[in-house]
């Protein structure tokens, strides 16, 4: 089989690059692991920057989104028992975020690839990026005992972090940069309005705590914890308890619990693999950069650089220009590493570290409340969060 | 002999004190280990916000400061190649910071006490405050082998960080936070115009690198070296030379060099001790608190630890009200650990460190390159420097 470009991945950054070169008339085929069912079952990000909803437009699957995504125009940070509300709508100018959970995003971007015919191969095993260094790359995968053959003009990696693109990589062609946090997150789904309309990041000297939500009837909440600490450690009635001791009083009383439908413990990690384009292979996504979650930004710094990716393809395809393939790694590095920079900053500024020390620990207080009296702090804080420009 | 306040140590902080009280009538003098001489032979601080500026004329020293004074309206940041000015006065709504350095100001106050006739005893040896638990503070000091007592009000512990005032209070009554950088500065006093009429922070892979001044004939120039350095390896060749390497090429070409009449090499560390006031004693300036000299906040902080003591006392002589002592701990304290953080960030953000790591670099870079596209960040920087409200 043959065809123009080759997606590892069905994420939504394989899905979303795959259906914007399906509208531009440049055939694909996505290849993944595992199948839909499984894809759907993970549970992740759920804040969009404007130019992420802005790609998903363009991409089609706007509607399902506007009509039960949530806009954010602000979220809270609370500490010392303080609540100093970044208002985003005001310090960015009209900007706001978009709270709509990646499953259902996912969701559309199936649907809407299977109505265009394109093709996606589920279940394939040991799927492998060749040739990528020559003018001829092409797929190996394996399906029902049988070994298949995809030839292709270019490979976009958008297989994550465990992925195969970025392993097929000769080590010393990439340079990995790592760090890893001294703490995880114990996150819930439950099946109860959230405790405030805006999302709230808290600090406190128990550790840090996110009220967020899917939607008016489903929240998601977390409590930094312990990377030796276990699920089974956590009964719901526990967490609840966390929950409302990190929370300021009035958030606490207000708080509805249930019995939580989802729990896992996450740990937290900033990665960054350079370059991000080895000759006909191009990494999209979690398989070149992972930001702990601190910041929403790991679904949108997928979307960016899909954004660029597709331009450069579009200029190979229909201008005969690969200015914006060979620009492809520099320029969605320079995006990267400014939202891994933010990620780490807001992780840094909204945990208790265990190893910070005394003087570590009033620094931090000290840049809250720094945060807390300056317009021009807070909208740099904002303006980070919105996304920075593409 | 008895006074209302008694001043511990006779640099600008104290003398700023003294002529301050002097000038509302209220009785003090001021004790110094040394003499005149040693005072205005230490090259310190050259950088002073506009709240420090409006002290100083308050203080009747501002005649000389506005005539022979530099003022800046921005200065730049040099890294990567490239030269990203902080516009201070467009940033900050119209505000600048005085170039005048400290030799000079503590001279003009000199001369103003010396000329309102308030007492200064200067080589006191053994100075000591006393009782400042209690209702009846005194100092004791030696001179020409006859020790002396001075009954007082209160007590300003103004004598820097190794002075007798902190030294004074039991250790278990006050908590020190401390963080000692992996570098030193090198500094050189030249008669050399500077290389640009505003300052430039530059960020080099080699290291740090610091062009000042103290007028348009002398310049005040730092390149970060190791801690183990001594200012013997260093010729004035080796630091001219090191300084270009470090500098954008057009400021290097342009470089006017020439013997050094000071060189020295200081450690930066940041700390600060709390709380601020012990009964009568009261820490101002470096005897509670130090700051790296990255954010030139040093001077002007203990000009602000000066404006709250010099409120507080006034409306305990003039309003019978302890209000203002009894909050100077806490409010100093809040403004303190801001401009702490600031030259903590600076610090960080500008310095080269050993022990950083490929990450911590990135993110330095990624930082910096934030800065040049933000105007919010680079406001917030502007602020800093400029000095946040009282």
């Amino acid at each position: 089989m043959r065809t123009q470009v080759a997606i590892i991945g069905s994420g939504p950054s394989g899905l979303l690059l795959g259906q914007l070169l399906t509208d531009a008339g440049i055939d694909n085929v996505i290849m993944d692991r595992v199948g839909k069912d499984h894809i759907l079952s993970r549970v992740r990000a759920g804040v969009l920057e404007e130019g992420t909803v802005g790609i998903l437009e363009k991409a089609g699957v706007g509607e399902r989104m506007h009509r039960e995504g949530l806009p954010h125009a602000g979220f809270s940070l609370t500490f010392d028992g303080r609540d100093h509300r970044i208002d985003l709508f005001d310090l960015t100018g009209g900007k706001r975020v978009m709270v709509y959970g990646q499953t259902e995003l996912t969701r559309d971007l199936i649907e809407k690839r299977e109505a265009s015919g394109a093709l996606t191969v589920h279940d394939a095993a040991n799927v492998t990026p060749c040739g990528f260094e020559g003018e001829q790359p092409f797929i190996t995968y394996e399906k029902h005992g049988v070994t298949h053959r995809i030839d292709c003009d270019f490979i976009a990696g958008c297989d994550g972090f465990h992925g195969a693109s970025r392993k097929a990589v000769p080590a010393e062609a990439i340079k990995t940069y790592e760090k890893i946090y001294p703490f995880g997150w114990l996150g819930i789904l439950a099946e109860v309005p959230p405790v405030h309309h805006e999302l709230i990041y808290a600090n406190h000297p128990r550790g840090f705590a996110l009220c967020s939500m899917r939607s008016p009837t489903r929240s998601r909440y977390y409590v930094q914890c312990s990377l030796e600490d276990r699920v089974e450690m956590w009964s719901d009635d526990r967490f609840w308890d966390e929950l409302r001791r990190r929370l300021p009083t009035d958030h606490a009383e207000a708080m509805v619990t249930g019995p939580s439908f989802e729990k896992s413990i996450a740990p937290l990690r900033s990665f960054v693999a350079e370059p991000m384009r080895f000759g006909r292979l191009f990494l999209v996504g979690d398989a070149a950069h992972i930001v702990p979650p601190t910041g929403a930004k790991g679904l949108n710094l997928a979307a960016s650089d899909v954004f660029y990716l597709l331009r450069g393809l579009l200029e190979h395809y229909q201008e005969r220009s690969d200015a914006g393939l060979d620009a492809y790694s520099a320029t969605a590095l320079k995006r990267v590493w400014k939202a891994v920079r933010f990620s780490w900053h807001m992780t840094t500024l909204m945990h208790r570290f265990p190893d910070t020390g005394d003087f570590g620990q009033k620094i931090q207080e000290a840049e809250l409340d720094y945060l807390a009296q300056s317009r021009a702090a807070s909208t740099a804080m904002a303006e980070n969060y919105v996304g920075l420009p593409y």
